[in-house]
């Protein structure tokens, strides 16, 4: 147990750290923050990460985070049934959702496969993803992972593992972003620009 | 309570909103990022931030966080009994301690004046700043506050709360950080280089 003030400040600094984006010095912030501020801020915070956390689990069928055994998704049954749409983690659906452009369904991988980090296609949902595949109605499989080496490789692994079925696999298009300046893309996005370019108009 | 996945999550979005340098899209990202992982993650920060806020108090004496009535500083007696350094929070404590050159004690103001947001000087700890002041041993008050207009407003009634005591007060050196370059540095960083400029060697 904590013996004076500045070790339970280590052990939220120590805990906040574990959050992605979160370094020592924005983790001692938030910790003397939190320990200033009038009560309500810390256990509301606390509360609400035990309370989600106990409550929340993984939809059995699309691994998206869910209140009960199906996500809201997976248990609407208006939604396109020929398109499945794969990502790396939750929160791409959410994005997905916002973005109110797409209405088929999500496989979530929980992870990308990842060599360096001893990340193998075991450790993530890939059979579960052929497992539905094989067992489902989707026609178009759209992979829409991350533009980099582990969601490239991820995605020819996929592409690999879904070839015995008749499912046709596309992937989200790379280009310039809305609203960005041409002076300042870089190289390698202006190439899957061109790549990805289509008739106009 | 909250009925769905997406009602927890809003919960602890709406709860890391409240911390300094969290913005709505921060914050999604950590929720979604605790709720993925293993739940040691979610349980450890949320333990660490409950025990510490049921903990930790402030030093009665002067306000830093503390474990007992009085802080470990205001405990130690070998530290020099002259010196008193007015901070606007207990984390510049942590800053100025690590720096390892001084030996003084502390005076923590919990805020500074800032009449935009209505913080007025009854809001923060400087009638307890006075009493320490008019009862104690200090001969030298060193200002350590942002350099901003709250922390000169603060300054500047600090000044005068105190001039009814027989006490010297200085304000920290403004200057050219260490490791910065001239070309870069601000016009008024610069102009207050020249201010606190010092004879050489």
């Amino acid at each position: 147990m904590p013996i004076n003030h500045s070790d339970y400040v280590k052990d939220i600094v120590f805990a906040f750290k574990k959050l992605p984006g979160i370094g020592e010095r924005s983790a001692r912030r938030l910790a003397f923050y939190i320990l200033s501020q009038n009560e309500s801020v810390a256990y509301n915070l606390a509360d609400a990460i035990k309370s989600a956390k106990q409550n929340i689990k993984l939809c059995k069928n699309c691994f998206n985070l869910s209140g009960d055994d199906l996500c809201p998704i997976c248990r609407n049954q208006s939604r396109n049934t020929k398109l499945l749409c794969v990502v790396e983690n939750p929160e791409i659906i959410y994005v997905f959702e916002k973005s109110g452009n797409y209405n088929g369904y999500y496989h979530v991988l929980h992870g990308l496969i990842n060599p360096l980090e001893g990340i193998t296609p075991s450790d993530i949902k890939l059979r579960e993803l052929a497992d539905r595949v094989e067992s489902g109605s989707f026609e178009e499989i759209i992979l829409a992972l991350n533009p980099n080496s582990n969601g490239e490789a991820t995605s020819i692994y996929i592409q690999k593992i879904l070839s015995p079925y008749n499912v046709h696999i596309t992937a989200l298009a790379r280009g310039i972003p809305i609203g960005s300046d041409l002076e300042y893309v870089d190289k390698e996005t202006l190439s899957e620009a061109i790549n990805f370019r289509k008739n106009f108009g």
